[in-house]
């Protein structure tokens, strides 16, 4: 059996990560997983919340958001509306939780990093384009604080890769990175994130029509499994590294 | 090594069911896990939201919120903050998938039930005892949908028992329905929502410090499938019932 | 001529006070007015509002609130609506105040007590069976705060007890403490705040449908007075004291 | 013993009363209670809100507000805030349940009228003056609805004159209409909304320090039926009539 | 061709500048242009907004509304809506652009003065009438502030007048201060600030129907700017002065 | 004298216009004025807003936002914080206006088209930038609209080209299409939108520290002028036409 896009079951689509693309941010990206584009930035402010004041521990958090038109009917925009929608809030939480999953709080410093993550086009896994974009944008963020000394020398705040893809059971079938159309279809819809060691930072799982049981549950985290350390893997290449701490 | 309130890692805390806590609600139920008390009522109305009209199809959905001094420490009120923050709209979100998931939408007919959880008292656990008791609430309120005639006689809308029930790592041991100060404690936390039958509705593990391997994974899997089954017949039992549907 | 449940015109409905009910707050009570059920918070924090630092003087605020099933109708919570209605500000401020009156701010010092009203079930009389129990946490959060320090040794910050009890003309009798049938019934809606030495701290009567003269305005006072002397009993009874000043 | 401004205790400010300052409104007054100044507009249109149809019955509603600078110490806009205060409010419902207590909603039939009341200059009693001159613009409105044909011929929409003054305790004393210097330093305050006969439509006292006794109470409400008879009667040569039903 | 109103093209509504409208405010302005009422207050604080704080230099900004029956038909409150429009947002920003266009902000020294410009009653013009009254509330303001010695001896916080009219072309003829009924036949719209001596603060134009060529541009520039010399004379009139600066 | 980027002064930046950029929207383009980058995507649904309903004739808006790192220094998200800011409803007030002049409603039909504006990278301009980009987007949705027949046979509902560009004086010398750099240092600051034939469609000029002469601003629109037919013939290139209705 093939996709709907002649993909194999456990094959990611075309990811392209550009760095580079603002000329303000201190870090981005635009990435694309397929025809899913989310634009995602990093920038840098030294400073951390005031909870976190004195504590010489450094901040990353994330907010995501989809264009009103990236999708195939127009959304009307949250700030129009005048709130965010539990989607969007929820997103951006697991945004925030995964990037800080590599991050050395201590080593970073009392710097804060603010992920912004906005999708442009939507095709199914946003999020997990989100979060495998904006680790790149925050590894060049990192650098960047490192080369204007934000960070004290010989600290790496960075202790990994993080990457995350979609993974889902389509008419009995356990399938890597879904797009829009798998995503409709799917029985059951998992996101998960991993370091490039092949250890999960999240792993979320819901059940859309029947329940799922372990076997397929030890299917879908095989796939993702894979599928991230390819991802990290891109994420390397993108950086023009061979390790993923800095 | 036994744990703070001296369970074993695979024993629940002591759980209480007492329906009919209020004289409107069509369910009602206060839910206590060990000091969390949690007050589900589920209330029933005729019709469906507009984009439902006409399918023949009911809908059931959930609000989750907590009293502000449910927690050691007062909160702020969502109402008077004038927003709805992103943590309460996540666990409404998941509450919602969650009884859904065993409701046959068809045999519910035209009909909406919400399900309100308001967490009296927070210790830990707040989002897996919301949902085990709105199950108990979302069955009195079933039984008198088919008792009035808004459901068709014959029909059955519930397909079965959902429990969820949280799990974690402390100290390297994988503890089953963590308190809050285990939570505090526990580098991985998950909450498994689970149908009677043992199969999963909702997954969501996070690595709170370090990432997890599929190991550590296995046995949180593990655990969690038992506390479910556990809470599953205790629900029974507190609806007097030895077969889930109705 | 007796009542919808048999009382007397001139007899409160049962009242029960249960202390202690939240693990959590400094002072916590559940009151009922017969099915009125509100459950009342008080929490302590060191430290006053910003317009009144370097006073020497304390600060106590309320905030009401109905569950969303509390009444036989379900209405939206005011979190998801995003404001807060007139009902609930005005009763908010009205217990705020009431609770004021038995306050002595310089004896307090620069703390500030928040009493959290919800009514978990409502048949008429929420406000003033918030009040009412309202009291009774504050009394207890007022031992707390003396016997951690907060408050100086001698200084006694309650001047006195406070009670509030609904009364109304139903059919032409005027009736004390209304439930709900009867609210809905009465042309004249009456809410009397009382110090237990039976002097007023708040009047509010309006007209619901024929304006009300001055010997039916006389008529109900006396009732009021009457039911909020015997609120005051059952509340020194409640915390087990025979003077209400502590 | 005289007042601040040269008053007896029993006497009112000067009150004016101007019909007929906007172009635009069906009813519109700008009354003044000494320094004091709101300007009141009826708007009257065809229909009633979504809960009424069908009723046969109209509506009338009220909006009160302070422009920024109506004080001393210029306020914030409850518009650029985002949204209306606790006070607002009250006082709001409070002018809305006034008018409505003289009116015959079925002599009205299915028509709305709203009262818009924004204080331009404040010194004390605003809401009194806003109910007394809104009364005046209801009236005006009601002449106007009745000389359209919007209301049916024969029909007294007007069932009396509806008036408010504000009484309270200053340094033991009873007074009537205190501008915003006694008010201040009132024991106890007062506001009470009379018809021109003399009945009550809302008293609402509350004690400022001292909880007050009967015998004050009793001294309030004498001094503020006598007002508001006089307010009936400026009210009645406003309006160049001699009967308050139209 | 004469006007609605019998004016020539190039003659203003009559114009009235009362000023002392308000006991609290430290400049106070009712203008009129025609039926267009508004009335402007000017209010003095020490101290700057945050981000000026420390620079020795003042702020002067404005806000603008409309009651809800300034207009024919009856408008929603803004601060009932919860979010102030797009146009009221625009007319604020333009007002205090206007004035601050004539502020030395080091003369004035860390003071801030808010301009309130509330419209009573609309006819057209009301953005232009607000600037040109609260021109003259400022200079009261600023005379305030001299005297009070908030601004230091021999300093001249005020460098000109300003003043704004609007122009049109209406079937063909450009108008000066068009009125509501010209306002909404106009093809082209344009207000325009000027200061005393001639030159431009702000101009505005915007084609509602067709398209306007220089030629057009050109003619309604020659109106406006006689328009506001005129007012300019007026505002000094109004003052009492003969010469802008203070 | 050169500017920062070494062009003469009536010199447009580079102009990049790329059609196509989304696969969902109607139509869809990245433009660029030096490195100001903004995505405008055209969304074309069948009917009205309510107040049109019926009237035969279509309607065209827009919305305007820029992400929160498209300047050189983070900015809130206007959604995080609940509502829109003046600026932003400024401009997108002024993109409606702008293309609705080139707009033949009665053409278009009961069409609604929503022009979104968002701009990624900001360096002056983004506005102009976004009305120029907005153009093309809205003919190649026109065109979309024609193709599937929401667009009577034979009908253009594009009467023109339309395009916009700011002009401003710094150090005296008016200068053609800011960057940023420039915009801060102006004077003067005017934003043009013409249509292809050279007429005005909006004009809006804003005295930045000194009030500019009758002669300047006549340097100013000669320029602006200029600038905005180049526009249009870039715009008509982009689209591959040579006259601008369709």
């Amino acid at each position: 059996m093939s996709r709907i896009d002649g993909r194999t079951p456990e094959q990611l689509r075309p990811v392209t990560i550009q760095r580079g693309w603002s000329k303000h941010a201190e870090g981005s990206v635009l990435i694309s997983f397929g025809d899913t584009k989310v634009f995602c930035t990093a920038s840098v402010t030294e400073g951390v919340p005031r909870w976190r004041k004195g504590s010489g521990e450094g901040w990353v958090t994330a907010e995501y958001s989809m264009l009103p038109r990236a999708t195939n009917t127009r959304g009307d925009r949250e700030s129009v509306r005048g709130k965010i929608g539990g989607r969007t809030h929820e997103i951006s939480r697991l945004i925030g939780r995964s990037l800080r999953a590599v991050i050395d709080y201590k080593a970073l410093g009392e710097n804060t990093i603010v992920l912004d993550c906005d999708v442009l086009q939507a095709d199914g896994g946003t999020r997990t384009a989100a979060i495998t974009g904006a680790y790149v944008a925050l590894a060049d963020a990192v650098a960047w604080a490192q080369q204007k000394k934000l960070v004290r020398a010989g600290r790496k705040p960075l202790t990994g890769t993080v990457a995350a893809v979609s993974v889902g059971i389509v008419d009995g079938v356990p399938l890597l990175d879904l797009c829009y159309e798998e995503d409709v279809r799917a029985d059951t819809d998992m996101n998960v994130v991993c370091t490039g060691d092949g250890r999960f930072v999240e792993v979320q799982g819901t059940a859309e029509a029947e329940p799922f049981d372990r076997k397929e549950l030890n299917a879908l985290l095989d796939l993702a499994t894979v599928g991230c350390t390819d991802l990290g893997t891109l994420q390397l290449e993108a950086l023009g590294r061979t390790e993923p701490t800095n």
